[in-house]
């Protein structure tokens, strides 16, 4: 078997050692989706589970943490979304709560990256291109993890076949991939890539402990290959989700030269509230990878994480 | 090593064996680049060379293919790009010449394909989606090639690690993975993901063997991780090319409302010969994919297609 790759995922792995977890594999930060249950069953399955800060403010956060405390005494984190208007203070609570792992989306965490590593934080950037994977590792970055486009949510342009290899030749901090990722013959390719973990969304979406709307969960289990779009281009702020009745009058009205990019910023607020607390078909915005066509069933985090890794095991035994 | 991955890709690999090849590496057909002398240099290297048809006439192809057949006595196929006006005296000439393979491209081979067939060609069309990949197979397709939209050329909406397990999930005919491949990291990949053998575009752009400018060469020697563009979205026709003059001033005029279809349409044409004869910075379109960020040395065919396979064999022992 190739001892340099089947090492680095199942002996001495960096992320492993790292972050004090059995699997290299981290959950999605995903706003209104990604709370205390999901990354306590994603934690307590081996994994690395993350809690979504998003626009929470700091007590609205710490609540979280607090409560994922109660159910998993492994290594869990939170991802902080830098465009947030509470990031000055949540970027305190985490260190008040003792949090040891954030990743960060969304922008440059420079800013916060003193006090973090001060705090003995270990700071995940996810990263879209080279040059902002260099400068994430020259802030401090304990590891990166660099997304593919095929990914649901805020996306780049790069794909993830393109992007992995690239990034780990210009960086020397342990790298993780996401990005159409959802079974073990995608974390096989992505560590022959150069990936020595990987981040993985979609497919967690229909974890047992994920407490989004089930008509989310169906959307996502009946999804082909063909079923996202890519909405926001315009604006410069892509994002890829399943194709819906809000996708395409997004589309319509990005489109047309007559409304203005502030009209169209306002279009997406509450779309993700909307999709994953109530399952609105019309006004939610239901955020997906391409790799959606390969999901088919509900499962607990645990099974998901176990098929997952004997399938990729087995591709490189 | 991974015995059954291993195997696939050295030892009764079902590419080899279909097309007589040595090793499973098909080279892309470029219009105005894949020419007699880079399909010849690709084939005598053990892969498979592949003559773009593009919108010549039967005549100008059949020129190309006994010029070729004087370079190689190795298989080498020719790339039928159905949109062209050519097509069905292409289509003939192929059979006349006595070629084994085609790839097809640009829409649906099914009306040239019982033709084809009884002449025993072996036919292998490139799709991008699971819908035509099924397509494509009940049609009588000998093999298939998914390609992801990091390619270059005229693409689709699936990346290469979301589009490849799901169609090799759907067919039964052997896979060859095509977008983001560039060494030997790419190539264990997309094995991991389910295919047998891989298409390479990019790379072979800076063949010694290859004709085309040496400012064409230069720039995708220079490109890095985020220097190319898609253009064409509105139209329906997305293409990847290398950010030039060419393809700012085309998404400007494609973000005017004012401009009719039409007149986008009218503005491509001749921008490739303009970049493949001429390097003309200005009037051309530098067809590459995003892995050209991994491309940075002239090679002939035989060292690239070596030094890859070597370093893939290397991640698979």
């Amino acid at each position: 078997m190739p001892k340099n790759i089947s090492e680095k995922m199942f002996k001495n792995n960096a992320f492993c050692e790292l972050l004090g977890i059995e699997y290299p594999i981290i959950q999605g930060g995903m706003a209104w989706i990604s709370d205390a249950e999901l990354a306590a069953g994603v934690s307590n399955a081996g994994g690395l589970g993350l809690i979504a800060a998003m626009s929470s403010n700091g007590e609205q956060l710490r609540a979280e943490i607090q409560k994922c405390k109660k159910l998993t005494d492994k290594p869990f984190g939170v991802n902080i979304m830098l465009m947030s208007p509470f990031c000055d203070e949540v970027a305190k609570v985490v260190i008040e709560e003792g949090v040891k792992v954030l990743t960060t989306g969304a922008g440059n965490p420079a800013k916060y990256m003193p006090m973090w590593l001060e705090a003995g934080i270990k700071v995940i950037p996810v990263t879209a291109s080279v040059a902002h994977a260099k400068l994430m590792q020259r802030a401090g970055a304990s590891a990166l993890i660099a997304e593919g486009q095929e990914a649901g949510g805020h996306i780049g342009e790069l794909t993830t076949m393109a992007l992995i290899p690239q990034v780990a030749d210009a960086v020397t901090v342990p790298l993780a991939a996401a990005g159409g990722i959802a079974d073990g013959r995608g974390i096989a390719a992505v560590f022959m890539l150069g990936a020595e973990a990987v981040q993985v969304g979609t497919r967690f979406l229909v974890a047992k402990e994920c407490g989004i709307h089930q008509n989310y969960k169906d959307f996502v289990l009946k999804a082909n290959d063909v079923a996202t779009t890519v909405t926001g281009r315009r604006t410069g702020h892509p994002v890829r989700s399943l194709k819906s009745e809000f996708s395409r009058s997004f589309s319509k009205i990005e489109n047309d030269p007559n409304v203005t990019d502030e009209e169209i910023g306002k279009l997406g607020s509450g779309a993700l509230r909307a999709a994953a607390k109530d399952g609105d078909k019309l006004k939610g915005s239901f955020m997906a990878g391409q790799i959606a066509g390969l999901v088919n069933k509900e499962q607990t985090a645990k099974d998901i994480i176990e098929e997952m890794f004997s399938k990729a095991k087995e591709l490189l035994s």
